[in-house]
């Protein structure tokens, strides 16, 4: 691993209120994460397992976690208050919040965070805008998480439970993964590349149509820590040797028909994988993961979402404590 | 009662999932309770009633319950999340779920279910489409209840406590009960009928428009199973000799004036019931149910709405232990 | 203190079901509230920041309150929900309650209040209509909240919790109040006026353009309690004598441009205020309150929003022990 890498750990300055003390206060974006941190993370996780295993606990019974989501998502609210449920704490929810007045929703937000951070212990946050979660870390009198900000954000818990579910099948240093699909708005994509990033000799092949490809910002910070990576057009030249083939989500008006091909995971293409790949997809799918898949050994993508729970878990002991 | 319709609990072949081993695993439709079953469920309410008068119990304390509701409904959902706090369990919920897509909402369905299923311990689950329930039951990991499936699907739990509340008044074979309203859409009807077969001597009145009117498939089982019923254009020729009068919601698009008569209980009719009917509607009401009646001391629809309570306290028992 | 105001407690025939042997039942309207109440919600609200600050309590553990809310407040729910958490309760909860049927949306307030107060212990009901909670309260077997009930009813949890933090910092008696903002349909400001006027020698100033301004019911009640009121059209002549300024929302499509700014409370207006004014506002803004205040040490209205918590949780339990 590259411990060198531990300074990613983004200073003060760049993102008030994000760290502080080297103890990790709110969760904003991925790269925030070193690689300690990372390893103390799943360490937890794996600890989680026997916890839900047993019943769960009664830690944090007086404790309270509220889900702000300004976009509803089930899935990912619910691995969140599942979490804080199987610690024995208690949950505020909104399945979809909306602001007041989109007139006013700069101002709103920093107001309602204040307010909803003095009712409650942790804030869980899916804001609309890009940036939402660290205007919200910037105000928030308790530790936020980011659950997903805008189209082209972050989703960095995500990624989390995505590198914990390959860190538990084999070593992350010299790693090969396909990143697959709509890439230019995939903010689970996204904040996974940043995690990879942390780690030696990973190679990374950025798999998409030409219009939907990874956005520069990440190709730039991919560059700047001497990351090897490639852009290919479709998955037949990278997907024998990808140790990870990373699907994500297609949505069907900006990909149709013949277009769609290079990017579809079906039983014709498993038998073009390595034999130990690790196939992930974050869900929910549209048409690029065939139902095929779900019966293959390699398909880890119902397991990567129980391991949201553990992950989610292990994180609100580090945010709590 | 008929002992001999213990086979009614549907053969494994035909559901997968839905039972194993005679311990009730999922509910997805009213006919696999067996009368033992629901004598079983019955005792079980009666002592729920005294656990909720001491204040409740803890024995769920580190149990989840998630409540997947694609159509709104307040009422049944607070029923199901009021049953599972009683017993000292955490609840998961949503008011309105929307599927990720339409187009794909036949994949998506069961993906769900798999995922959430991997955070909590039980979900209840009101899909758009009928038949949603039984698909999820095929594919889950944990118990899922049925809490009503399409328009012309079933509402088992609104049957058990519809059946529960009639059980506390009076012996359940040789019962005359008329079923009154919208009867082709009507799954608390359905379910009831379903239910209803399971007892002896037991005669069923369907009293709808001829459009609205009971579907085949129920009266092809009623026939089947060698039930009793008749069909009714009006409640005049049934209202003086039913032992429960069983109203269900007219939706006013469906019938209106003059047409909606004789579909109607006020105080006029009243006059003609049998001085200990029982008078049922699962409610809401629109015009079927006049305010005149709510005064009755044959009205037992808010006795029969809190039954709701003590029966799904008591089906949650049944399936997490 | 008006000691001779305790009669303000509405007589029980005005108000079926609100008050009983003078306990206090439901909450509808501020006016309910006699001074002593209040000394005691207010010394329990006090106790209650000490409960929070050790962590909470488990002294409602079997209690469930319902959350009703046919209009969203995620603030004001989330206040209500902790509160109940807090002290070890659980939630059934509602962001966006719907109506099965406006047509009968009359009748269907009260069916539903009768069947969710027999799945818990309290409701607490954002109605649409005004008088809903009124209603409510009248055939509810549990206690029930107005948590602000139409454009121009009442918000009466609002003003206790207003009136709370002004009476942290001063006596209530002979307190000089500027409240401004769009009276006609603000249902904080009303319920404020209801509770200062319970007070001696108490002054208030009601700003707002003519078109706006406070509707005729309120300063009648104050014209026959003698309280000494005045009616402004800008806040240039009572900015400089008000102890307090309570700000509300001034909603963008009622009133633009320059005929805001005689509304407007700025840093520019800061320095034409008494040095220990109280600056309150209800949350959310809109205009009206711009964000070079928050810094000002008169501004209270964060501290405000987290006296909600404590003041309900104080009221919860006189509802509910």
């Amino acid at each position: 691993m590259k411990e060198s890498l531990t300074e990613t750990c983004v200073p003060a300055r760049a993102q008030p209120g994000v760290q502080r003390d080297g103890k990790l206060r709110h969760v904003v974006e991925s790269q925030q994460f070193t690689v300690p941190l990372l390893m103390e993370l799943f360490d937890r996780a794996a600890g989680m397992e026997r916890v839900v295993a047993r019943g769960g606990s009664l830690d944090f019974r007086n404790k309270i976690m509220a889900t702000l989501f300004y976009a509803p998502s089930t899935r990912t609210r619910f691995s969140f208050e599942a979490a804080m449920h199987r610690l024995g704490g208690s949950v505020l929810s909104t399945e979809h919040a909306h602001s007041f007045s989109s007139a006013v929703e700069g101002e709103q937000l920093e107001d309602t965070i204040r307010i909803i951070g003095s009712y409650c212990d942790m804030i869980v946050l899916r804001p609309i805008e890009e940036g939402g979660a660290k205007r919200a870390a910037q105000v928030s009198p308790v530790p936020v998480i980011n659950a997903g900000d805008g189209d082209g954000g972050q989703h960095p818990t995500q990624a989390l439970l995505d590198l914990y579910t390959i860190f538990r099948e084999r070593p992350l240093d010299g790693l090969r993964v396909a990143i697959i699909g709509e890439l230019d708005r995939g903010r689970t994509a996204r904040s996974l590349a940043y995690l990879l990033a942390k780690f030696d000799r990973v190679k990374l092949f950025f798999v998409s149509p030409p219009a939907l490809r990874m956005r520069k910002d990440i190709l730039d910070y991919l560059d700047e820590h001497g990351i090897d990576y490639e852009i290919e057009k479709g998955i037949d030249r990278v997907i024998g040797e990808a140790d990870v083939v990373y699907l994500t989500r297609i949505r069907p008006d900006r990909l149709q028909g013949d277009s769609l091909k290079p990017y579809v995971i079906d039983s014709s293409v498993l038998r073009r994988m390595k034999p130990d790949a690790l196939i992930l997809h974050p869900l929910p799918r549209t048409v690029e993961l065939d139902g095929s898949v779900d019966a293959d050994p390699r398909a880890l993508y119902f397991r990567q979402a129980k391991n949201g729970l553990f992950v989610r878990m292990a994180l609100l002991t580090m945010l709590l404590e």
